[in-house]
């Protein structure tokens, strides 16, 4: 069989020709010769629950005998149900009411997100985020940062303007938390101080733009936890310039860092959420978002707003109540924050060993980060990054005789940043091992 | 459990409240009451290997307790056998070497195809098929005909220039095919006459557009069929223009038609092919694009050109390589052909009864139609096109002493043709049965 | 004196150094060595009422004494009685009560109707004729159908979909008008039958683009002389449409056609007239809109919706205002349109000398045409028509024993017709040379 | 005569009702009963020469009794000449070899610049100044900072990332230039740090924007005169990421500043300059493009690239030519620059006098500023601003007996700023007049 059928379009990957493996369990992947990695990515923080998760597995299994597949005209009772669930959520978090929509795939939930945005402010442009990534359809990759996803595909009319995330160990604006008195914000809300800022015309009270697109954590980006403060001024900010924010919480919704949304940590109210990944452990792609009724009602997103094929397919919407359900029965806000900590206390210890080249430890939740760095402490260390993860990859770490790989996923501005989203199910054992494998590995590439 | 959390911006249906199913199997879903409802839409032609297909779900069950999720960034050795398949069957019907690459849900493998083909070009904008259908994320909303899905979305700066389909029953220049001369054909030929029709820069050899999006067979746009001598000329004019040739075979391939792909009824040898739907039976929304390795190799489409966390998932995989191990072994060329006609010949038959009101019957493969007129033969009927859908669904039919319910599809750039696409395993008996029950319908509606 | 130094990136001309001259009177330019040209073009149709005009130039220096500059936010008489008369008469004419606002060059002055346009509709783009020619600037190349003038500078998200123009002799639908029918109206109105032609929302009752931009007679598309019954049956399809009408006048208005208005003659009322040009005699690059009062009253189009440095110069308008005096006290439209017959005449019956060649003779008013074929009378000839330009600039034509050169503008679709538009002040004699001078060309260049 | 027929979509004006002028000679204008105005701002800086300038208004009516009109497709001697000789002084300041390009008023200048930077850059959009204006067609309104001149008219695909200009008195980053360390040109550089800050693409070492658009000293902005280390600074990081720069002298070239081009002061090489204005006298929009040879030469940019019918018109470029005489044969350097250190001198002594309420007080040359601002110094205070304005138009300022008005042109981020651009021909008494005048408006209006 050739891989020279296959394109390689795809994500790049340190590897040269991608890792293959062929079955999981719990934290484990394993490959094509049976041998364990231990993994800390989960599938982009899909399977948030473990692989081969019992109770979710059972429920998709017992949906394939019953209703595999269904035309997305026609309703089930999942769909409904599961929209109650979320949007009831939402209500008691947020007090607003609002609808759910589904679709299928991050990116195409924050096509929906931007389309319900076009629809309410005539507006096709937004704010985003550096280091923001929402997808890469031609739409999505128009508000995520990153140029080279747009660099082949010409011109791009809907691109948004990217403003600095507070991302205080790498501070846009070269500042220090401790006394920066919130610069980023106050930059932001200078824009809007005279029309020749080229966004805001007083006289009609209104910006160039309709939103804000927003990840409560920065997922590709390096999992970047920003602070509470700068949202709460922000959402301000927007409130008062009529300026629409749009939470993306594919990679951190459904308890990632430890609340059911990650916005709940910065205290905001979003007009939009869009979600998926974990919602179903990454069973189905199913993906969706919650919008304001203001936005969302049928009076002003009617019948016909939208469509896709696969959009609350009845497997989805299966696994999916199962794991709304599963989020009801215990309690994922203590679970996640407790081993959240504890690994993050475990890599602070590490880091006294590393201390200037695991430039940055941080963690919200199960949401975790190490960021390489060199020597001075700060400057990004792509290649050690890169070696570390190679590493790992090869599988022939040692534990009690047994040889494991680590799984790492490399992200952040440089690419110098494990983005750590381990599954809730991992055990304090398994977060040791863990922290040990990832010593191991820094010992043999550091030098 | 209140339908008031549920966003109604889905696809609108002819029904106020969607009908709700619970189960299905082989041709039939059942209603939440048991009832049993002949099925001639299959889930938009995805489910074309009948609801609950025993091999199909066993594979996915199979998967499941082996390797349910795996991030897109890593191999698993079914994405690199479904990829070398499909590659090498078009290797072997167009003799050109190409590469697959997949993604999830239709909408975004034709975002990918609108990806390389502004790679290639360098041009934003294509031509695209009035009555066309490609998705409705942002991009494919551009290059599908239909205003209504872009009006509520502002400016659509890539918008598709979208010239008339060889829709021969509505031809767009009132011509009869006996005597046209393909007049279509030579009006779109005459674009590049001279600069000053807009398109064409005779000096430099070079068009404004760099594409024309195709489907073989127009889906949503009512199941029409082409000539296929339109198609032939028109691929001699885009080459001769230097203009892509991307065939949407999302709702067509995988023998739909009768071949595996329904271009190859036409003749010709398309750049890019889109494909989904029933490849995975509908059980998951692969889906993915093949393209000509000028157009996808690795030097012009390098790793990292495009990402989706569940492109390429193990589910979708398994159940692809299960579909076309199915494929090869039996005869569906032969199997969908020849069910097909019978199907059409019934229909014909019934057209004798509603000479005028069936103003067009025809068929390709188990992709039919029955265009729904008034009294003069050619008048859209939209109104009685969904009285008997909406009559169908109401589950009264009789047939043994049993009720019955019949599900059709509304399509048509009137909304007045049934675009059938039956199960590939439905019986002579069932088709019989549907035919009958339709009979019932417009017997019931027609006065 | 390097003419290195100067850019060749101008309109394109046969000659490959350009014929410079030094002078000009009456009729006739004078080259650097003092040789006499008769021009049938008269700098772009712009010098109407003939170069040196004394009356004209009289006016401009005595303005140029008094107040030749003044900064465009401050007033001047003349602004407010130029603005004033072409306001009435068009209220005559139209019974529409609007407003004129003034610009500088014709392009910029389109652009203010396209920003009229917008403003009113908030729709960016429109519907254009092929072969229709707006301007140069990057938004009026966007609805300018020759592409050319787009392929150098990348995406255009503003293009307009341009529409074949009702140039009958060479009909875009092969037909012949005696018979037509008026196809090309019915291929545009069809275009809002259903949703699925792409343009027509009739639900809403909208229409994706906002306005349809025309001109009456097409100038640099080779002065093509529509049908009346065409833009009779367009402009209702359009108010059924809510579309706007933009008639571009620059080329036409001002009795160039024998009316005031080359629409007059096409008996329907635009929403928007863009006009220059004749209005200064060439003097001055003022140019200007006028729009009905409910797109620009100052409610809707208030103070800083647009501006420009020499906008309203009083320079243009002294010399408008002297343009539009002279208008009212001489019959213009019986001058125009008797020279005009008188020329065409001679036309016709050299035509007859060359009558396959001259494939086509017409004019309105002093808007006249010959388009050069080849024996067939209707393969366009661009080699032959380019030679007879030439052979024209070369000066050596012989009249009562004088040398003389004739200047012709090379037009039209395929660059093969001679656009003519004389000075409205030649005479019979002129005429009678210009014909005898265009027969010794021909008899030159056709072997 | 009616004002109804008028459009107000002009810029907008303190008075309601703009003022009316009927004459004017040297420094004055003269209003309709005859009284004088003396006038600081010249048209928008366009009759920099002095108004009636006996010189030029002579060569201008003598152009006017030989050819006043030509199409721009011939050529005539002073086209050649003009051309010639802004390349010459431009190859003798930049030392690069470049050509002239033609055409009418300074947006259309600036359309061919954005031409020529699309043409060689393949890239639609660009970075331009927060304050920056550029004009009002949709393509210079799109790299315009100001919102307002784009909110009525939709979408604007193309629009540029504005970036702050080093407008130190009111820092847009709350720095002092005293020790800033040019703060805001470490955080342009920063945008290309990594591909996540949205910009650069470090692989292909592609930025995705092609050219900076700047003005040397921002007219409308408000006379802003930027510290010439930033512009050393910023180009060098333009070459590095091999982007253009194009620089906007429309208002400020020939000697408004004191040097030939004003870019002169800072000490950086441009690759398209844009020009206009003062290459007149105002007495005609002349206006044109010097590009370097790479960017210009025939090959890049053919015959055909661009074209308007008043380009290079005989009018214009026989006065450019005696203005560029003018030019050679007195040393506007040292006068400009006298005068205006004059000028500034006797401002600043009066901003002694209005110590917070003059905030500001600046200029190079004779491009002169005087920063209105609240009693803190430093907030705006536009309603003053226009106070003084409107009561300098009343015309009742005493001087030896006699009436004056004083003219005063409004510009600024927040509209309180008076931008001076005094006729070059101004005295010393006149300058003093002006000051004194400017004392009485205050006197008035403060209180």
């Amino acid at each position: 069989m050739e891989a020279g059928y296959s394109s390689l379009g795809i994500n790049s990957h340190p590897v040269q020709l991608p890792k293959s493996f062929q079955s999981c369990e719990g934290c484990l992947l394993y490959d094509t010769e049976g041998n364990p990695y231990l993994d800390l990515q989960m599938g982009s923080a899909t399977a948030s629950f473990g692989y081969q998760n019992k109770r979710l597995n059972q429920t998709l299994k017992e949906q394939l005998d019953r209703l595999p597949q269904l035309g997305s005209q026609y309703l089930h009772a999942e769909k409904i149900e599961v929209s109650t669930r979320i949007a009831r959520m939402c209500e008691k978090i947020f007090k607003k009411r609002g609808r759910v929509h589904f679709n299928v795939g991050g990116a195409v939930a924050v096509e929906d997100a931007i389309k319900l945005v076009r629809n309410y402010t005539h507006k096709n442009a937004g704010f985003a985020f550096m280091g923001g990534d929402h997808g890469r359809t031609l739409g999505t990759t128009a508000i995520s940062s990153n140029y080279c996803h747009r660099r082949d595909y010409g011109h791009f009319g809907d691109r948004a303007h990217f403003i600095p995330y507070p991302y205080c160990f790498r501070c846009f604006y070269g500042l220090k938390r401790e006394d920066c008195g919130l610069y980023c914000l106050k930059q932001f809300e200078k824009l809007f101080d005279t029309e020749y800022y080229s966004f805001w015309d007083s006289k009609a009270g209104e910006c160039e733009f309709g939103a804000l697109y927003m990840e409560p954590v920065q997922g590709t980006g390096g999992c970047v936890i920003p602070p509470k403060e700068y949202f709460v001024g922000l959402k301000r900010v927007l409130e008062e310039r009529k300026i629409l924010l749009v939470d993306d919480e594919v990679q951190m919704g459904f308890f990632r860092t430890g609340k059911f949304w990650a916005i709940e940590h910065l205290d905001i109210i979003p007009d939009i959420i869009v979600f998926g990944n974990a919602l179903t452990n990454g069973l189905n792609p199913l993906s969706g978002v919650w919008a304001t009724e203001e936005l969302i009602n049928p009076e002003i997103f009617p019948p016909g707003s939208t469509h896709s094929t696969y959009a609350a397919n009845p497997q989805g919407t299966a696994v999916a109540l199962e794991v709304l359900k599963l989020l009801d029965e215990e309690d994922y806000e203590k679970k996640v924050t407790e081993k959240g900590r504890y690994f993050l206390e475990q890599l602070e210890a590490l880091q006294k060993k590393y201390p200037k080249i695991m430039g940055d430890v941080d963690g919200l939740g199960l949401a975790l980060r190490v960021e390489i760095c060199k020597e001075d402490g700060i400057t990004p260390n792509p290649e050690l990054t890169r070696r570390v993860c190679l590493e790992g990859l090869k599988g022939d770490l040692k534990k009690n005789g047994k040889s494991y790989g680590l799984i790492l996923n490399i992200g952040g501005y440089y690419k110098n940043v494990f983005s750590l989203s381990p599954s809730f199910e991992i055990t304090r054992e398994e977060i040791d091992t863990a922290v040990e494998f990832f010593d191991q590995l820094m010992a043999k590439c550091v030098n």
